[in-house]
């Protein structure tokens, strides 16, 4: 046999060396020494650390690679893969109530919207992604060259439909969702929730069904409730999003006139639909006569790999919604977002905008489109994704650490937001109000249902920079539910 | 007699010189020669031009002053009153529909909406103030200073009631509307339209009736479609605002949930409502259990004298909702409004606001903030009132030089708008078409009525600094008018 120990660091259990040595760099990783993105030993300082030769740890990165554990970046080193394939067994899924029904009212929304933007709070729970981790400094400046050099742009009200300038710049920013969208289809908005809301009242009236996945995000929840809309919660996985199956099961007994879908790391779950679930869902809206609306807020986030298709990429019937925004990418206070809507509800949704806001803060359209024709989007995102992944794996190692045995967590790939369930003793909404009294916010389980399910359930964000205040945040969220065991 | 004629200027009509003195002075006036706020000549310089007395010009100007044609300020001289009350005979009553009713869909509403921010147009129709009239480069300092300043406050999302400095100053100018308001009753909003839609989905639901003024904004009409609701069109005067009596006969007939209602320069009538009306209005509203919407946005354009006294200034049972916003006396382009709901419907609101548009603007938010704190309001609000006064002023004369004989044309004492009833064979509609082909845009008729009321009606935009280029497209829409004729 080969595989004796040369190495006093790693233990002989009978694999075979070079498999040992790709323990030791998962152990390490598990832990927190390497995050995703970051440079692993380089094979001859493995080599010399673990006293193995050059070629057994070549062997074994490749096995690591072949795992997706980490990547191998030429001319650089290997690197920790952002997005960790290796630890599968953390699929959560919900099974909701099963009919149309208007949404109750929500005793705790309140105090849960309140905790955005609160700067007195530790916001572990707002889906909110820090200042400092968005390219703020070359934003801002585009935005004291528009303010310097466009008065009377600045000033006045952009059409109703959004700047010229960035509605290219967002047809063009298309291609990469797949789509080959024109300036005219795009219509800049007050953020994604305006978007959204534009896009439910062009095809809804009071008492009609809009199908969610479930949990869903509650201020979608407050806006369907809003405009008197009926909802139907599906049963979600936080890997592969909403089932379609049931969705289908369901649109065969209940007349469903719209279903408002994230494909790409849903808030709450995370959840991130493959290609061909995409053009199923697309297919069988198509055919049941329901309109697609589109959230895709949190697309640009993905930790691995390029920018997710969009559900509009596989619309060959032009009769998705599309919905996104710039507030999880660049800015939350900027409020700018946009809708790309079917060509046939396009006047009317302007119309629509005319009646809700008039138009949308033109500064802020000015400055972005600046920002995105001079400054690197593309950089800071590649940066603000590494960050956001490396977040997210700290904050599922201090799950881990501080909660309760039990405690489930998702693994998403994107995004900026962790689901999680605790055994069924924990109550996210008194954790929710235990942990607020302590200054800190999580969001409980059950302001993302209709029905207050997920009770044993909060939401956390990993939007902020890691800090020691984080850590013991969670050590506190942690404590405060093992005392409720 | 005294009456003889020394002066070739003016003719002896049989009248007192100093009568004959005062009616050339007018003349002038009505001639463009002197526009509201400009200085007439001293009583030497009258004196010497007219070959009067200067005892007879003291007397003339006595009289004039008295009359509410010119008045004297201390140690300056005598100007023309911004309000010119010599001409009363400009009343227009509408006299709509009278049973609450869903409102039709309008096909103009899409050009209408599209001619707002057109800058390839001539705007006679929208109602804009120009950049150039606002205090555009103070602002924009504030906007650079906060940008540069301020990057993380910019950047993330304000609490969704607003910025608390901005809240403050807001609250402390409510005093000037007569109202004592705490800082924690304003919520801040995407201008005066997103206020307004929260209010509405704050107190109705669909099928509901909201009474209006009739005619009534198209933006607000577009609203409750949106909104799914009914609307009683109230008959109004251009001078006195809605007929009260009207209204009472119709809450004793039908049940109505809310009123919305512009007590100040009304959009398009103009009309500005007595304090003694706004009472009753406010009381008979609280005896029918009918939530009273205020649109205040055109409240701080008043000509001549102090700020109007808000309806909420004669709520005492805390049931009026107070909207209004920037955009006609800041920047139309920064989207700022706000909302000042009574106390039992703060909360609600906060969550629509959540669920609607998230937060308002930030940079804008803390840029106004800034201006508010560190430049003069006030100063500029004055320039800009005069400026309003002396251009609606031109464009009536001009209207009652081009446009056919027997058009009517209303006599604001406030805001930015004019509304103008041709005979009836001149149509709105098809002069606004016409009119738009020549890069013309004026606001037809029928838009402000919920059943294409006002055929033979335009709204006109005072808020363009005045230029030949104006009075031509005026000529123009004349000549237009003419020939339908």
């Amino acid at each position: 046999m080969k595989s004796s120990s040369k190495s006093p660091l790693l233990e002989n259990d009978g694999q075979p060396l070079y498999v040992r040595v790709g323990e030791k760099l998962k152990a390490w990783i598990h832990e927190g020494q390497f995050l995703p993105g970051d440079k692993v030993p380089s094979v001859r300082e493995m080599s010399t650390k673990l006293r193995v030769s050059v070629s057994t740890v070549l062997q074994s990165y490749d096995t690591l690679e072949a795992q997706g554990v980490i990547e191998a970046r030429p001319q650089s080193g290997y690197y920790v893969k952002l997005r960790q394939d290796f630890n599968q067994n953390s699929e959560i899924k919900s099974n909701p109530r099963s009919a149309p029904r208007f949404i109750e009212s929500d005793n705790a929304i309140l105090d849960v919207i309140r905790s955005c933007g609160d700067s007195d709070l530790i916001s572990l729970g707002s889906a909110v992604i820090h200042w400092s981790l968005l390219p703020s400094e070359a934003l801002q400046k585009s935005l004291i060259k528009v303010a310097r050099e466009n008065i009377p742009e600045c000033m006045k009200y952009e059409k109703g439909v959004g700047a010229w300038s960035l509605r290219q710049l967002l047809a063009q920013r298309s291609a990469g969702m797949g789509c080959d969208v024109a300036t005219e289809s795009v219509l800049v908005t007050n953020g994604c929730m305006e978007a959204i809301n534009l896009a439910l009242k062009a095809v809804t009236k009071p008492g009609d069904t809009v199908a969610v996945e479930s949990p869903s995000y509650y201020g979608i929840l407050r806006a369907l409730e809003s405009l008197n809309l009926k909802i139907l919660e599906l049963p979600t996985s936080s890997q592969q999003g909403l089932d379609i199956d049931t969705f289908e099961e369901k649109l065969k007994k209940f007349s469903v006139t719209a279903a408002l879908v994230t494909p790409s790391f849903l808030n709450p779950l995370g959840s991130f639909m493959p290609d061909e679930k995409k053009e199923r869902l697309v297919q069988l809206c198509a055919k049941y006569g329901v309109t697609l609306i589109e959230d895709d807020i949190y697309a640009e986030l993905k930790f691995q790999g390029s920018r997710p298709l969009a559900l509009k990429s596989f619309d060959k019937k032009d009769q998705v919604i599309y919905c996104s925004s710039f507030s999880k990418s660049l800015s939350p206070g900027y409020r700018v977002g946009w809708i790309i809507p079917p060509r046939k509800l396009s006047e009317k949704i302007e119309i629509l905008k005319a009646s809700l806001t008039v138009t949308t803060n033109s500064p802020a359209q000015l400055a972005i489109a600046d920002f995105l024709q001079h400054h690197n989007y593309e950089r800071s995102l590649r940066k603000l994704r590494q960050t956001l992944a490396q977040n997210m794996c700290l904050v599922q190692q201090k799950v881990k650490l501080y909660f309760p045995e039990g405690t489930k967590v998702t693994q998403p790939e994107g995004g900026c937001l962790l689901w999680v369930e605790f055994p069924n003793e924990v109550k996210g909404l008194e954790l929710h109000r235990k942990a607020l009294k302590e200054k800190i916010s999580v969001i409980p389980g059950p302001v993302f249902s209709a029905n207050s399910k997920y009770q044993n359930c909060v939401r956390l964000n990993c939007g902020n920079p890691w800090s020691e205040k984080i850590d013991k945040a969670l050590l506190r969220v942690g404590q405060l539910a093992h005392g409720m065991m």
